[in-house]
């Protein structure tokens, strides 16, 4: 699908999901999907009109129904259609005729299904896009619109979502369901829930960008297997993050097990993991890693929005909280740090002496005799000038209390000390648990906020909070990539240049390669040495030809003319042997030492198009496989930023004696490889300098490899 | 404490936990502490006589109270004390003159409030030992004995805890409430729960001991802030292995902020994080990172008991999950293998056409229309003779459903699937949410088994069970360490042995050493060179000098004797420059190269004792810290695995052209080391050899450093 196909539906999916009537085409009693649709809209508040389309049955679940959507003889805003797989098609032309835009498609039996199902897909596709309507599916569950009360789902929903801030896109049916649980259970409000289906017509990138200018939504949940159009998911993750809308997102495949699962279950290609990693991070959207974290991060941003720091208060009854806080905010790379001396001074007059005011804040379980200490507590905490944030540790009631009226007046007056400070406030409870009826209510009436979580959640949802508010700056200075540079050269199908070809190709774009002559004779090398100055590297430079030295191609510390004259002879009877011709060239390069190697690899990822790669050479790769990658194309910050999260990055400070590495001359040569990688046209399958040899303000690619598609 | 004291007491703590008779001590109806534990023992089923005691109300609670203990005139196992702190100890010389053996104390005002408590608590505890009583706290909330209905605690339970195989000690007042809760809400059934408080008499081993001998516990849960007694505590995990019981500790204080908490909160040491992590697995303890993974852990394992392996077959209905459940096994180390050809046969003709057979298997949403599909899916995949144990994904309802009757009959012939394989069966839901009353009410009535938590938690306590069981073989093997050998020498208080002394102490126990001469002049160090053969290293000797590489007094390559002796002068103007005499010594090796350097360090942890690094030379230790722990004393099976845990293992294997190190040559040295280090006796701080050079079968040292305290 093309941004071009797109612009022929109607672009607004306010018809899609704000339907003032809708019709159940194919109906039955029969159908679980169709009962539990019905019923949902009749439950969950649905002011609009239902019709039921069934052409053989007048009465389905007990209403009157249509033969058709013709039959029905009113204006109808939204087709949800749950006919047989042939059927689909039929229907959808029924329905533009009439003038109808919106539709979900339940049934499945599509793309999912096989080379039929694909084929049937495409050719519905086809009339979707000429007809330009709005479809989510098929082979979807449909949606819930719980801001405006609208819930065509094929799901039973058990408990009514809780209308709230935190819309959620999903490419999963059955996962939605455990969605709508959790969300239900942690009190986290839902504005708009849609499963995504096969994605034929409308994308999770179309939905996105609606919930972008949604009113209703303030926080973006995306449950994903695959992300299909990489190009939109970051136009639409940029505008979200103009808008001040987090985009939290768990995104499966990490394992190569999940990676043929998901070939199996959706027919997408699953790229590499840490290529998702790279990307979401440049694109500014928060990666969840279970359905709890993602629901609970949301929930969290969405009471806190984009928090002004990282130095957190705390504030509990329990010294055994506080060290699990205290474990926790280290490994989320928060800080909770010592009390301004005034705010000791005054904790000290408010907390029991036998309490020790640091932070984190244990008041101690006399909580329980003075019930003031913790709110009272959190004011001054609040109020300290190092404190970006706080986080107060409270459970809510699970069963009634003994004595209600002193429970509200407790909550009340937390409520209100919270409400008092100008600083974000969290509040996370011990334990995950649901937050029941009786916690519900008493947060209704005292208008006590949102409880984060247990510690351990609330400690990951504000970690990952925290580390997208410091990213927001420069996720919106980041500017929409330019258009590649035009195709400068390219290679044949399944070529791949070596050293010589390929260093002549990044010195021809004015990235810096070590000087480098290719000779036809031992008279020729001898002179090219005596030109760069002793000792010399002789390299066999026979076209396509790899792994050089395991062949014994390479020839190192030659220090004068018969030195080598021997290696040129070598060098011509290893190529000899290994079947090259006899005039093969051989290259000159004077022999650097010392500095520290990198290696820059350029990769085509399958999602995600050109990624870079940036490593340090020798046992950091081959061992540690220590590399940080990023999005082409890369600023001289993003590169800096990448050497920074290597293992071995104090390295190129000079640790262990290594001469510190001149970090603007090594960005400035890696964003070059980047731009040229780019320039190289699609058939460009990896670029990669191996080493990259910086010292100090030197830097020189020592070899290079390019392979074509 | 010394295990000396204990046998002082009545070793059972059966009279604590389960007494028949309890004196409240202290109990006024102006303490919350009092009303809570009245009322716990009153509503939570115990059957036998609660007398109150207060010198000055004749009624508290509504009941009549008695004097003081005398006056109760019947027989009492358990004093319950809340009187003022200066009151505690004649509370406890009443009671034992009319035998009373048992107290809890709640009271709290003592060691953990400074100098003055200290000394208060130091009195009661001399009249404890010497009356042989079992005291729990003070300063503590006394216990929940589930399994017998007996609640001498002094927090309010609001929810009735479930009786169940799980018992839990735990170091903290107010998280224990947060532990009830959790388990009530996860369904996850208590034995005994006990609350420490300052552990003056019995301490968490005591309770441990006690726990590895009740029938009524199947695992140990712990909530640890620091391991008062490491030889107790080694004792007991030992005992619990033997008798098949886990322990899962939630150990806390791996932030130096946690520990500089715990100190101004308990007043213990919190040693380096990693030891304990090093401990925990030799001992064959399960380290928790959260409350949560505590709890359901500790619930999975008492459902399954010691896996027999790490092969899982997943059965679910939602392939999304199929996908976040491959990611996780793989973070976990769990495998999910292809299902046998006879499975998957069988599969395929149990799912519906659309379905995907593969582990993990998806059998679709045709669940809701076919609800035999996934007992009869796990019947097949538990009968797969590669797999060990089957992973099943179902939601227990959370509200009532709309036919009782149909998920009476489902989840009661699922339950029947499930007793019918012979293989583990753990199921999870999809999210971490309350078992409701509806699920709680289906599990009872069906005796469908216990859902171990949502995905997420249901992976991470899989993979640490599945490890545990791995590991108890090798835990088992493993003997109580033998005692330190007699000490063979010592140095004096702060005094460093550097090189030469160091080195002689490894040789004289039989730790290979470099051949190293000490030589007096130049005459005498060409002799020494020309015995050893060039090249050769010399080294400065003088007495504490360490760094030596850096003030120049190390040299290296000296091929003859020239060399030697030029070499010889600089070095001793180099000592003589730093303030050594001019007769400083000065060493003579033959001069290595090649190999792989390690570092074997052996530091005292103020908690666990000696404790074994060992670590590859170079960047491996400068940068990356990259290195594996050990108590001591070790096997050379130990030194194997933690070779085998450094991130740059490989290099020992021979990656990247270095020659195969000798493990077993290896282990024997750094065995040795450790031999040599536990018979140095209680003065020794620490014992370096940096490097242990490793070339093939031949191990050396060739450094060496004693440091004393």
């Amino acid at each position: 699908m093309t941004a071009g196909v797109r612009t022929g539906r109607d672009t607004s999916l306010q018809g899609l999901f704000a339907p003032k009537s809708i019709a159940l085409v194919g109906a039955t009693d029969k159908s679980g999907w169709s009962l539990s649709t019905y019923q949902n809209l009749l439950t969950q508040g649905f002011t609009g009109s239902v019709h039921l389309v069934n052409p053989r049955s007048p009465e389905v679940h007990g209403q009157k129904a249509c033969k058709s959507l013709t039959d029905i003889g009113e204006p109808v805003d939204l087709a949800f259609v749950m006919v047989p797989t042939p059927a689909v098609l039929d229907v959808l032309r029924e329905g533009a005729r009439l003038g109808i835009r919106n539709y979900v498609i339940l049934t499945a039996g599509f793309g999912e299904t096989g080379p039929e199902g694909r084929r049937r897909e495409e050719e519905l596709h086809a009339f979707v896009r000429e007809q330009g309507l709005n479809v989510l599916g098929p082979n979807g569950n449909g949606y819930v619109n719980a801001a405006a009360s609208i819930t065509p789902y094929g799901l039973a929903i058990t408990q009514p979502p809780l209308a709230g801030p935190v819309s959620v896109v999903l490419q999963s049916g059955a996962l939605a369901s455990a969605v709508l649980t959790f969300m239900h259970a942690r009190n986290v409000g839902l504005a708009l829930l849609t499963s995504m289906g096969n994605e034929m017509s409308l994308s999770v990138t179309d939905v996105i960008d609606h919930l972008v200018d949604d009113p209703a939504t303030e926080v973006i949940a995306l449950f994903l297997e695959t992300v299909r159009h990489p190009d939109e998911f970051a136009r639409v993750a940029r505008r979200a993050a103009e808008a001040g809308k987090p985009i939290v997102a768990l995104k499966i495949g990490a394992s190569r097990l999940a990676s043929r699962t998901a070939q199996a279950h959706t027919g997408a290609l699953v790229g590499d993991d840490r290529v998702v990693d790279a990307a979401f991070r440049q694109l500014g959207v928060i990666r969840a890693h279970s359905l709890e974290e993602l629901v609970l991060t949301a929930g969290l941003l969405a009471r806190t929005g984009p928090l002004p720091g990282g130095r957190i208060g705390v504030v509990t009854p329990s010294g055994g909280a506080c060290e699990i806080i205290a474990d926790r905010a280290e490994q989320e790379g928060l800080e909770i740090p010592p009390f301004a001396p005034e705010t000791t001074a005054r904790l000290k007059e408010a907390v029991p002496d036998f309490a020790t005011v640091q932070n984190p804040l244990d008041v101690t379980g006399y909580v329980l005799v003075d019930r003031t200490l913790l709110p009272r507590a959190l004011d001054t905490v609040a109020a300290d000038p190092g404190i970006d944030a706080v986080l107060a540790l409270v459970d809510l009631p699970r069963v009634p209390p003994a004595d209600p009226e002193a429970a509200r007046a407790y909550f009340g007056a937390f409520a209100e000390a919270i409400r008092r400070t100008d600083k974000p406030v969290v509040v996370s409870g011990n334990v995950l648990t649901d937050v029941t009826e009786t916690g519900r209510g008493l947060q209704a009436e005292t208008g006590f906020p949102h409880v984060a979580g247990g510690i351990d959640h609330t400690m990951k949802a504000l970690g990952a909070a925290v580390r997208w508010s410091r990213s927001l700056p420069d996720v919106l200075r980041t500017q929409p990539p330019a258009p590649a540079p035009a195709a400068v050269t390219t290679g044949q199908s399944g070529e791949v240049w070596t050293e010589h070809r390929a260093a002549r190709l990044l010195a021809d774009h004015g990235v810096p390669v070590v000087p480098s002559t290719l000779t036809a004779d031992e008279d020729e090398a001898v002179a090219a040495a005596e030109r760069v100055g002793y000792p010399v590297v002789l390299k066999a430079a026979a076209e396509g030809l790899q792994h050089k030295s395991d062949i014994g191609g390479v020839r190192l510390d030659l220090d004068g003319p018969d030195a080598v004259r021997d290696a040129f002879r070598e060098v011509r009877d290893t190529l000899r042997h290994h079947g090259h011709g006899a005039a093969a060239p051989v290259l000159v390069q004077p022999q650097r030492s010392g500095g520290t190697e990198l290696l820059v690899g350029i990769v085509r990822d399958p999602t995600w198009g050109l990624t870079l790669a940036v490593a340090l050479g020798g046992i950091w790769v081959e061992i540690l496989a220590d590399s940080a990658l990023r999005l082409l194309p890369v600023t001289p910050a993003d590169v800096r930023s990448a050497l920074g999260e290597l293992r071995g990055a104090r390295l190129l400070d000079g640790a262990r004696g290594t001469e510190p590495a001149d970090l603007d001359a090594v960005a400035e040569a890696v964003v070059g490889i980047g731009e040229l990688a780019r320039s190289l046209g699609p058939r460009l399958e990896s670029l990669e300098v191996n080493p990259l040899l910086v010292r100090g303000s030197r830097v020189e690619a020592l070899d290079a490899l390019v392979t074509w598609a």
